[in-house]
């Protein structure tokens, strides 16, 4: 049994709000728990100078936390004058996540930009942002179809991502912030809709990991993420 | 008759949702109208350098949009690495408008630090930012005031922040983005519950102002804010 | 009484020196007493982004303080690495004041960059600039009329500006250092030679204000202004 | 067979020079076919603020690569003035590994830092960094323990990294340049000689990968890895 | 002849004019023809981390030209949010040229910081700036020994900078701007009152050049130090 | 008799490896005793803004040190997020050097530029730099010629640098580190093959220095870089 009750393949109770912010071409509010964050997709008709005159689109992300997301409050990156580089690596990991699954060459000279604010952090900020991105994305490209800009949408399959790690030795899905803390190994898994896997990210925090107890992980991630893709699909049916 | 409905001295609808953020000593959601704000405050053990020893606190503000608050996507104040001059006039202003109410030496040597990131933005950023603010470092304080690390709350009386504006040669409250872009003149009041000015900031975006025409905007003014005090009243009486 | 025997209305000693510097299109030194300014005009035939292509002109203007023109020496900004919120603050109100008197649609597609650097500070460096800048602004514009650039001077009116306070309880005219360290309440007021306003600006530093406070001061600061305009009317008849 | 020859279970020729650098406490040039890296592990007396007074050391790391390193010139880092995203990254990994396997709480209140600058890039930068540091970070703690200031090597067991990929649809192991640009699924594994786990990255460039894909890679780098191990050993008796 | 009708060994008209600035400790302003800069010493209670508890002083320098100083306006350098390599270079060699002078261990743990402002550029800024600039900072330590605050002064000898060149093939002394830009080689030469050199710079412009046109550099510049020694000594006598 | 066995008059070793990394059009190692320095250049088909349409090229320089290049360890200039005053006045100076060799109206639109980055440094680092970079910079244009996109070489002479230094009250040759720590004036020549000069640099760091010294230390100068063009020559010849 968890800290908060649950079994050690459970989700957190995950909810996706679309429409949350009027003026995005594709915004939702996405919950794991009480890990939130607003995920918008904006349209913009220009790509990065590598990709200029080549008629093949972009998306990419940033992400960010209020300064009171956490526990105590983080300084603000800006106030800093820089970007850190737990949030560029996180940035980089939504958008490679995101790419995975478009098809830019149906995209045309356009980039869609993934805002990722987290607006409260308790665990799993990285794969609530994926998860909830998704949604986002779909939305404002369906926004270009039907609008007549795109014949069809240019997304392949589906993606989301979830947290497993090891605690106190065991395997368990979807780590909340006290979990987190506690871990000894701690893994991301993003996946796509067929089952395979996009990223794979695995880090011993207090204690290297077997080959068994990544297997052991991998299986709670590939059940918890097949229920991610039930939950965006039925909010996108909406 | 404004584009809204709305008569020429009516707020728009004002919400103030107490508790929004868990980790936060105090937190808000404040909307008016479309605009919605998130405010924190977030208490610290330590004052600035200028202060040291003195036996002083210390209120400051930072401010910020998402970058998906707006109309168009503006980019991130982080990822350009500097603080815009906006953003800064806009979080001193917040941090003068609540010090001005705060007895500081009656804080110990505390900082309290308010956060103000706009989710969505539809005019009057800053007004929203004050008058939901004053809520939150209510709460705070009230914390410490709870936990005996205060005896008493130091405050003096309530602050709270309109706009007002000449829209088509007619002065009028509280103007969303729609007028706001549009306006002539632009003017924000920031008064205590004294009926006495904090702040008064009046800017001619396209045609210099009267004397008549300031003073039509500042009764607009004095009248919309005795009704926000109303309004932080009734929230904090809950 | 005033500290330099000063009545509660009076000015300091304005001077307003033309052509100090060789090299710009129009350049003044202006003292409001011990407070120095060096305010030039460049002219120069790009605008920004925003404007290109759209026939009109622009004016911006950028302020700063040399180390050493205050009492214990600052830090320089470029030293620093950024523009503190100060800067940002003075010289976009610096930038407002005068674009509300040029006609930038009879600019053409050029730009006058005001620079104003304080070499000595005794209070009120923002109202020096504003008011020097316009004597400078007129040089570079004259100067463009003479080189039939222009037809016309593209100046609808003339803008000036002064500080007002409240000390010891007692409203007073164009503040010193002194004075403006001890106030309770400091204003400024930028208007235009039809007696009208461009900016208001209004902090209550100790104590928040009353309307009648209010009303006082900006009596004072109406008055004072007039003797500015006199003074650059005289200034650029020689 | 592979483009240079090898075939899909076969390193590039690895090489470790030791002592490469006269300055530092520890040093090597690492080799891993045209890849190059130098490596030092630099000893110094302090530690982060936040482990000060807890009496337990830190090991950081720091990557770079010189502008020529690459088939086209990058700009340096310095003069862009901030460290990119990619760079970011992998110095956290590089830490990250390297304190998987160091006792920090024997090491006293000390320093490590090590620095990897490629001189060579030609795939693999990360994965031969974490394999030479390994060196260069036991030389400089034997010196420590040589000059009395440690009783024992506070070193739990050997670390070392390679990648995998699938190109053409094939598993391989150790990619160069032109692989790496071909591959369809990157993977970098780091391992402790217990073969153990610290750290699984998995990123599909072109297209997803299955279970049986991410086995594949496995199995390649737990050989592969095996190897490296043998090398270190081999030049640390020496 | 030259331009301005000098020949070939004639300083232009210098003019140094004392307590220029009323808040600094020294502060002059130094004309060599329309060369003008502003130049302080500023006294701090403080020195260096390097030199903290060494009991001995520091003197440092920093540089900057106001943006219209030049024939065309320069961005700011705190706009930019950096210092530039010119700037780097110039502000360095006045602080090692003023220490070169003063007897640092007799200063006690204080640091003096020079300030040297172009208001208006027409060639030789540096070496204005460190001839006004020893002015400036003996006025400065004069007022410590006024105060008691030092027993003497800590200076062992006058130190003055003068830039000379080659024109059109002739060696010429004190380059105003028009022959700056035309010169074959620029050269820098700082001396003390015992005739001895602290800085020499030499740089072919457009050619390389021989030991013979060094020589005939070298006994112009001699000789105009000469003179400068004089004009310091004039005006520190009044 | 100097700490390493050296006559006054006598360079340390020096050597010069061509092709030192395979990707660069022209790469060596240069060493001047323990002194360290991979010096690449790179060819790109653009020019800086200013050279733009002019059918002109330009070669510029960059410089940097390892962090553990030096005694003790320095901290990254990116990661301190700018380059240092130190590393611009020696990367404008090997920039200047490189220019004055070469004809860069034969060059075209290209720039050229050189990377000097010192792997181990022991004093004389931008002296070997411009020696080196010398030799990669002919490879560079070398390979221009024989791939047809230039006609013929466009250098003029051949350039090199050496440092001389007063230590001791005696002039030296080629200071290593512990010299120049201790020397009284530190010296750098660079000189061209028709035996003429581009840069003197001087700099009296303990004292100042007479006319008798400067000629002492420009005679050792001459003398040791007849040396290094003999060195460069047969380098180049092989």
């Amino acid at each position: 049994m968890r800290f908060d009750g649950r079994g050690e393949g459970s989700l957190r109770e995950v909810r996706i709000t679309r429409n949350y912010i009027k003026h995005a071409e594709g915004s939702v509010l996405v919950e794991f728990g009480d890990t939130k964050v607003i995920c918008t997709a904006s349209v913009e008709s220009s790509v990065p100078p590598f990709l200029r005159g080549k008629g093949t689109g972009w998306v990419t992300a940033e992400y960010s936390m209020l300064p009171r997301a956490t526990h105590s409050r983080s300084p603000r990156e800006a106030a800093k004058g820089k970007v850190g580089g737990r949030t560029h690596e996180i940035q980089r990991l939504i958008g490679r996540s995101l790419r995975a699954v478009v098809d830019m060459s149906l995209l045309g000279e356009r980039s869609i930009i993934i805002d990722c604010d987290v607006i409260q952090a308790d665990g799993g900020t990285r794969t609530a942002s994926i998860t909830g991105a998704y949604v986002a994305l779909c939305d404002a490209l369906q926004g270009l179809v039907a609008k007549g800009e795109l014949s069809s949408l240019p997304i392949r399959e589906a993606v989301a991502a979830v947290s497993v790690g090891i605690v106190g030795g065991v395997a368990v899905l979807d780590l909340n912030y006290v979990e987190d803390s506690a871990a000894e190994v701690d893994m991301n898994f993003v996946m796509t809709s067929s089952n395979r896997f996009v990223e794979v990210q695995g880090t011993a925090e207090a204690e290297p990991f077997t080959i068994e107890q990544m297997d052991a992980m991998r299986t709670l991630a590939v059940d918890g993420i097949k229920q991610l893709f039930q939950i965006q699909q039925a909010v996108l049916a909406r």
